[in-house]
């Protein structure tokens, strides 16, 4: 890893480091409970080392680089902090499985999710009971142990005192957030919410927050006491991260299937409550109320490929694409010109500029 | 309260104020994320102060003053760390709503689980989706968020330094003990497991050290480093654990329905692997292979209010019930001689005896 200026492939190689070296340390020293707890275990590690772009901790270490100075240990200090961001990534297990338990999801990454895993092995044993509900269970406690064993990360953080009462302010508040955005997201999806405004709160708590401005406070917090940090990275965070989120709402449904992993128009399949649909909406209201009709009507319904095309065609043609488009691209050019005239580290900047482009040109 | 020796109806009340007012401050902090939020974190603390023993904070507590030496300020210092205990309630709380959306268990205390409450919300408000489903999200969010919230109780425990690495590491193999114990009864449950052996590891974990010893552990920590205390409590603990579960396993057979809130026979219908349950089977088959087959066969089936008498009928004379409650006694002295023989404070060994006699001779 280029110590002064690593790339975002060389931090998540790192991360993936942290965290291989922290799972088979937990799983062998939890051994000792028996060892049919071995295969939950193991299945978590699969899980986290499987894949993803380990975006949140490296956002949180340039938050950390913004703020420490020159004077760090670039081997011994990257290392230490590493392994407390790699939390997050285990923070983040946790959200996706128990995420997958509730949309009763079957694949995550193109593999089956944990809870699939475990219902699968049920079937393969012929075991009592019902094999759905054992994968349920298994799913529920995965989870669980991820969230434990990321809070057991951030609690042993070799840190000063002072620097641990901000990280774990900071910590706090990220997993309170992203539960909370979690509940808000079901129940906008039950009570049939349509609004930008509660598709921006959700956002805002399970992603624009806890994918970006979160992470880089809980670096910053992690160097020092920096209220004026903390502050431009709740801004630029929030820029980015929701930013982020409106990327994902146009590869929801307009990303190549062959590239993100999910079926073609997946959210509109799903009726998953996007900013980008409800703007078609409100658009279509304004301009062709017969294609709001069918926007209201037949997202989130069984729909065939050309339905699928049909509905693609109307997000575009009533402006709804190029809105959306518009934000993240001021978004980004906002956050962006925050951060350049910002007094934090030069490297920073530049890494967090990467992560920046990362976070909204992507395909998957 | 008493503050010299508090009853430990005493000590469950203070607990329940640390909890009260915890509870209420994080829902009025989180209340910025979305009003709809408040449901969920209203439900949680409705849930926590419902009701229970409050043994593990009670066992913490005396863990702690068995150490803690004469000096203490009986006033600010005891209110310090039933804080810190409290957060035992939390992780409880935790464990019984996923455990009751493991079981898919309708009643907690005589009232609705978490998922029920949510689902019956969901229904009554007609909502889009099912409510089942509904029901079983919010309970893992609310789940989630107590683990969070106990975490953090621990995080920010007005500690010295060293003790809060003692502290964690109690609280690091407690909650990955725990999150073992459920997973090793949901694989026994699902694979046939019979043994006593198997049932006691799951006791071990799910229960004993759970529920005493680690809690004995997590109080003792929080004094001071007495590592000679620590092995007594790990002894003291199993005893005293092992003795609770097999009083619950009892009561989950023979209970009173009025007392208990569980119908009667409840783990003979369930078809719980209790230890209980496994001496029966062992022991009718040296002396009543007739019985044997009975117990094998209809244990975990539906049952008639005939069949339960008939069964218990069967786990009595076969002298279950008599080599379950001798263990229970012979695990209780040795747990009581062990205390009055160790170097810890006298307040605390009668705090202890008393927590002793209300572990094993309760009633529900």
């Amino acid at each position: 890893m280029d110590t002064a200026a690593p790339s975002a492939v060389q931090l998540a190689g790192a991360v993936v480091d942290q965290l291989r070296r922290y799972l088979s340390d937990r799983r062998r020293d939890s051994a000792y409970i028996g060892p049919e707890y071995a295969e939950l275990t193991a299945a978590l590690e699969e899980f986290v080392l499987r894949g993803g772009k380990r975006i949140r901790p490296a956002f949180a270490y340039w938050g950390w680089r913004a703020v420490v100075g020159a004077d760090r240990d670039p081997v011994a200090d990257d290392a230490r902090v590493l392994r407390l961001f790699s939390a997050l990534e285990l923070l983040h297990a946790c959200a996706l499985v128990h995420d997958d338990v509730i949309d009763a999801s079957a694949t995550r990454r193109g593999l089956p999710t944990v809870h699939r895993f475990f219902t699968d092995l049920h079937r393969t044993r012929s075991w009592h009971g019902t094999s759905e509900q054992f994968g349920l269970s298994a799913a529920i406690l995965a989870g669980d142990l991820s969230l434990v064993w990321a809070d057991d990360i951030v609690a042993t953080a070799e840190l000063p005192a002072e620097a641990h009462i901000r990280v774990h302010k900071v910590w706090a508040d990220i997993r309170t957030e992203v539960l909370g955005g979690q509940f808000l997201d079901i129940v906008a999806e039950s009570s049939g919410a349509d609004s930008v405004a509660s598709a921006m709160t959700v956002n805002t708590y399970k992603t624009a927050s806890y994918t970006v401005s979160r992470p880089l406070q809980l670096g910053a917090a992690a160097a020092g006491d920096r209220p004026d940090v903390q502050a431009l990275f709740h801004q630029v965070g929030t820029d980015l991260g929701v930013a982020f989120q409106l990327r994902d709402d146009v590869l929801g449904v307009f990303g190549d299937p062959a590239v993100t992993g999910k079926p073609s128009g997946d959210d509109l399949r799903s009726g998953k409550r996007t900013v980008l649909l409800a703007e078609a909406v409100e658009l279509a209201e304004r301009s062709d109320p017969v294609a709001a009709k069918l926007l209201r009507t037949s997202v989130g319904s069984e729909l065939s490929d050309a339905q699928v095309r049909e509905l693609c065609q109307v997000i575009e043609s009533v402006g709804a694409l190029a809105a959306v488009e518009d934000r993240i691209d001021t978004l980004n050019r906002r956050a962006l010109d925050a951060l350049r005239a910002a007094p934090i580290d030069e490297h920073a900047k530049i890494g967090l500029a990467e992560m920046a482009g990362l976070a909204s040109n992507r395909s998957a």
